[in-house]
């Protein structure tokens, strides 16, 4: 039907729960974290553009909001799954892929069909966009679990949900953004009043 | 952990959303939706008892009570997404067979391995209880989708989950059980009153 | 109107939520109890299978996706009601029974009154089936009340249910699945990370 | 423990839904209720006292709030139960009855037991206040049957909750009161847009 | 349309969350809020009217139904919002009062103007009625941050919110109410086992 | 305390609902709609791109995400409210930039102070990247209220919501988006099965 029926589609975003099936004192849907992801990328954006880095805002303005749109088609499959094997998660990419490309086909005017396939596409490449992108996704997922602890969620996935989301964070090559978040944002994160010893579990982290 | 392990893991399963990402009227877990397949079942192997099959009792059980436990590991995906390609819909199948032999292995003390790998194996077979199965967990995707349609849920996804399950239901090799269904329960199914115009879409089906 | 009618009715029992009143981190249905219920005595039964008793599969299957039908009638009326005095409950268990019947004789059809007259008698008697019943309907107690003290529901209604539920069915008449229960599960138990101090409170039951 | 107890266990009926178990599209606790319960009454009351009767406030004010105070031992005990028999009704009245002492003796500090004992009777007694708390209770279930017609809920129970709440309005020995809703009230009722056609139920029960 | 479209307003305040936006494990819709205030001003009355003082009834009965009923047009605004500055407060007061004036005189009948402009106007005034409205509605903000600080709640605003109701509380000129409140519930409060130190909390505002 | 409690104070506005007090058959949060008007906007942005406009997508992307940060102050005020009266709508439009002022003083570090304030100022100036994200805003209050239509919402604010947010969209000076969505968009519109006759709301602003 076109785009108003791409547009209603998106409602569904708002349907999908991230992290289905375990306990969690608060849920969160997809259309609310691709909003978050895009704020952390914006300012991540900004303070590696202040260290010397050239931005191309389009770029990441369109992979933050679009990154998680195949989850319309495939839902929030649970991590443990993603992660089983990197056969099943190249799978599992695959069909997302293929699915996006049946609805760009069917529902989206010819015209668009070419801003479509570039918009939604996999965003977290080698740019520095793409990896403005994966380090926004997973500041989530580290904020996400982290409330879950502060909380006293007392599940061990949040806690492992936590120190793989940190580990990675730490790991990814933007020298600006990381460099932030450990000197300045860590600190913050570690004199927080918390149910749970977030503390000792971010320690474990960066000791390592 | 063992045993412990396996029942508290049960509790993810009342988490579990079916048909997620849709607007439903009403939402329902995996957990309630095997209870109601393990009680339809009943019913019909109990119609299927008094035309003359015989009904081994237990496995009836086991199958009902198992058939969505994978569930556990990869979520309610989509039903689309199932039926995007043969080809997708074996690789899932396969992914949760292999997660399921993972957690049992880990999970289920030794002594018990043999008769949780029997149990948790596709229950949808030829034998009279696996065509009871699929008949019950169908007869659950037709009430739910009536549900919708009765409170007058508009999406079109609800119209066909409700003709799709109708159209399998009367073809199910299960005389006695379909006989019933289509003769007595259909009759009752068109004189409710519904937002949307049930009768017409059963009718529909039936005529074709 | 029957069977369907009947069908339907089953989803009320997704709409009752157990243990009414109460603040709860995690609500529980009534249909999805009777789910985890099946699932408990089928693992019990085969401990007891094991260990030479004869199981009546089918009685077992029946007795626990039915016993808690009623409810349907009368809701989760609230625990210190029932227990408030023998005659109440008495009084409540004599309502229940006067409902079914009048709802066996107004919905069910003629030919199937006896079946449902026998499958929703009170299953809790003196059989191995009825014992397992009454073992996995209190694991489920067990279970949810574990849960909310795992996560720090500081109610002392939580503890109450808890001890309550430990210490009957260290008392029920199944030696196979009670032994295994506390010389196996309650192991894992007591080792659990917990908000609240549920090793204390188990030992204290074990200890009396 | 005192007062405290008693305001902590008011939070209670905040967790009781009303009408449990069946379908709603929205749901209302026993809180909020019992707030609508004591505006109704209060207008209802002006109109009495601009007719010419004298109103008791402090009655009306204990009586409005305090009347489903006992639904914290009993919850909201589903209504076709309530109605099944005289002889059940008593029952269930003497319960809460018993459990209303009880809490009485045991929480409420001696100087105030007198007061709670006299606050916590039933309170649908013939006294022009007692009239119209019955007044106001019904018309609520009034108003919450009509929200769910108005929404179009086809569930038959309520247009029979509506039919009857409006039956038993008219009947109110309370002139002024019935004649105000009847002649001015009910005509806006049938005036409203609503998903099912209410004002079809209203003209039947008008009508006989 | 008149007293119907005032009594289907009633229905918003349902809708209408306490302290919108913060974690909370448990929310308030303001119709429970206002009910609770008013059995809590009943409550201090008693106490008041016992110690020698002369409650008018009629009077506290309309303050306390009616004291949030303007939330209907302008929501729970957030709290830091009201405090952000007294001339801030004052507009939203303001504006409060403008759209009420604006719904008597559309909705209400003429003949019952005056007294809604009676009822609606603020209720917080220097009579003993409006001082106990006052305590009731600090009381209720008292037991809403105790509710979270006891089930582990850290965010600071639960503790700001506990601390503040309790100094004003302690200061209110109500001499039997604060006696009652502060040598005996608060030593219950004091007592009780609670996932944050309540207790602390408490003691350091007596110390003040 | 710096960047850190920004980016958890983005939590609260998926807990702030949209439209609060309104009985909805869905509701959303405005983690959410932010998201989706980035979405619109990006659309509408490429339509005004191809038809020869030159689009600071830096700039669309901050006034997008950030358009209704302010909601975490002073929560999503009900529209009512909002246009009761000019000077009203400038009283808490003033509240805001306070507000916000203050929060980026007291929590933003220095360094990053001057591209908050430029980031979190008001959107909708007369530039293209402003009207498109008036348009945008304007798209999702006309999606939000035609779901509830489509799901059958007698209440009449959803009608005056689509209507008021159609009549906007079709005289914002955009052209090219304009037109696109009367003679693209709205023909899809107008073409879909709905409980409301949402034809008929749609053609009544199309005529005049």
């Amino acid at each position: 039907m076109g785009i108003h029926r791409f547009f209603t589609s998106m409602n569904d975003l708002e349907r999908i729960i991230r992290c289905p099936g375990k306990f969690k004192f608060e849920e969160h849907n997809v259309a609310a974290h691709s909003w978050k992801v895009s704020q952390y990328a914006m300012f991540f954006a900004t303070i590696e553009e202040n260290s010397g880095e050239v931005i191309d805002w389009k770029s990441l303005y369109e992979k933050t909001i679009n990154h998680d749109f195949a989850e319309i088609f495939i839902g929030d499959i649970k991590t443990p799954v993603k992660h089983a094997s990197p056969e099943l998660k190249q799978m599992i990419a695959h069909v997302e892929e293929k699915m996006m490309e049946k609805f760009i086909l069917d529902e989206i005017p010819t015209e668009f069909q070419d801003v479509f396939f570039e918009r939604m596409k996999e965003g977290k490449d080698s740019s520095i966009e793409g990896r403005l992108l994966e380090f926004a996704d997973k500041l989530d997922q580290f904020y996400e679990s982290f409330a879950e602890l502060k909380r006293g969620n007392t599940d061990p996935e949040f806690i492992f949900m936590y120190q793989e989301a940190l580990t990675k964070l730490l790991k990814l090559p933007l020298t600006a953004s990381v460099t932030y978040f450990r000197d300045v944002m860590l600190e913050d994160v570690k004199s927080e009043d918390t149910a749970l010893d977030v503390k000792a579990f971010t320690l474990k982290v960066l000791g390592s």
